[in-house]
């Protein structure tokens, strides 16, 4: 298992400029020797201005809509090629937000609104479990009575085989190295797996266990 | 057109109790008359739990999850049948959140998270527009960085002829009848339109220009 992943919860952190929260980790998990970077700009409706964004800066990876970002990887035949190549060929695969939820079993945890439909909400699967990107706590101030994030993902737990989900709340990531997972990052995450009680962890948590499931 | 229609921005309001905030405008849209209401439990999981709450208290008509209330709209045929029915003989809809969502041209404007896979985003169409329920204006004390409700929707505007989309916010409804349509609540609404700017229109305003384009 040759897979090298970098996944994280949002791009930019309050206060602080695009990825700066995890540039050193960028630094790291890509190493001096990468010369080219493959950025997938499906996510956002003006590909090239994101392109010019990120090729600038090497900022926005993989954020914008999750929805968009995967019914084009499928309509441009590139969820096999991408997850045979991250998967057998070792080629490292960064994502944030978006591009992280197209790395996992599925999109269902989402945040983001359904705008385009793709031809399903299985993802490329280079994890065997589920994130939910920029993880929100209930607000115990709030008024809005919409559902909590909890509360959605809960939803989805009480669908058949779901898979776990790991909540990354904003300033954190995983780093996964072959059958190896590491939490990153400056805050918590929370992991909800169906029929049991939600789990916390410290960044440097060892999460190598959610791996041991095939996708 | 027969259409009559109540559609509700959320079940319950901060500080009361279940559809209270709209209890008047029901009894008034339903009538004296009306003995019986086909209640439609799809978007929550337990059925028989969610239908005993509404028969006993006539309550959480509607809400749950959009994507699972579509999906098992279609898996039981139902969808065309409620459109003819509403539409053409006048059998009066009530829907709040989810049924709200539903009710539109399609749910791409939902708030709730992809748990299940439909066979397509488009709804029953009662209306030549989509509605996004439970509204919410941007926090500007938050430091969350994920995007906000008119950042999606504007996202959702760049896709190609995509209907309007009415923002109702919390304790806001829309009532329809024939080829009038008025904002009801206590809260006002904003409209973004593709390519235009957003346009809020107070309680009471007539919205029936909204169903002047065939869905």
């Amino acid at each position: 298992m040759k897979r090298r992943l970098l996944l994280v919860s949002n791009s930019t952190l309050h206060g602080s400029g695009y990825l700066d929260h995890c540039q050193q980790h960028i630094c790291s998990f890509f190493g001096k020797d990468v010369k080219r970077v493959l950025f997938v700009p499906y996510a956002l409706h003006d590909r090239d201005a994101y392109t010019k964004t990120a090729r600038d800066k090497f900022k926005t990876l993989g954020g914008g809509n999750t929805f968009r970002l995967l019914k084009s990887l499928y309509d441009n035949n590139v969820v096999t090629e991408i997850r045979k190549r991250v998967m057998e060929d070792g080629v490292p695969y960064m994502g944030s937000s978006a591009g992280t939820n197209v790395a996992t079993v599925s999109i269902s945890t989402t945040n983001d609104m359904p705008i385009v439909f793709p031809p399903t909400f299985s993802a490329i699967g280079l994890v065997p479990f589920n994130i939910n990107p920029h993880y929100l706590d209930p607000d115990p101030s709030s008024r809005h009575m919409g559902e909590t994030r909890e509360q959605r993902i809960t939803q989805y737990h009480e669908e058949p085989n779901t898979p776990s989900v790991l909540g990354l709340r904003e300033g954190s990531m995983l780093l996964v190295e072959g059958n190896k997972a590491t939490l990153l990052g400056t805050t918590k995450a929370r992991l909800f797996t169906s029929g049991k009680p939600a789990v916390e962890f410290d960044p440097g948590s060892d999460l190598s266990f959610l791996l041991t499931d095939a996708p």
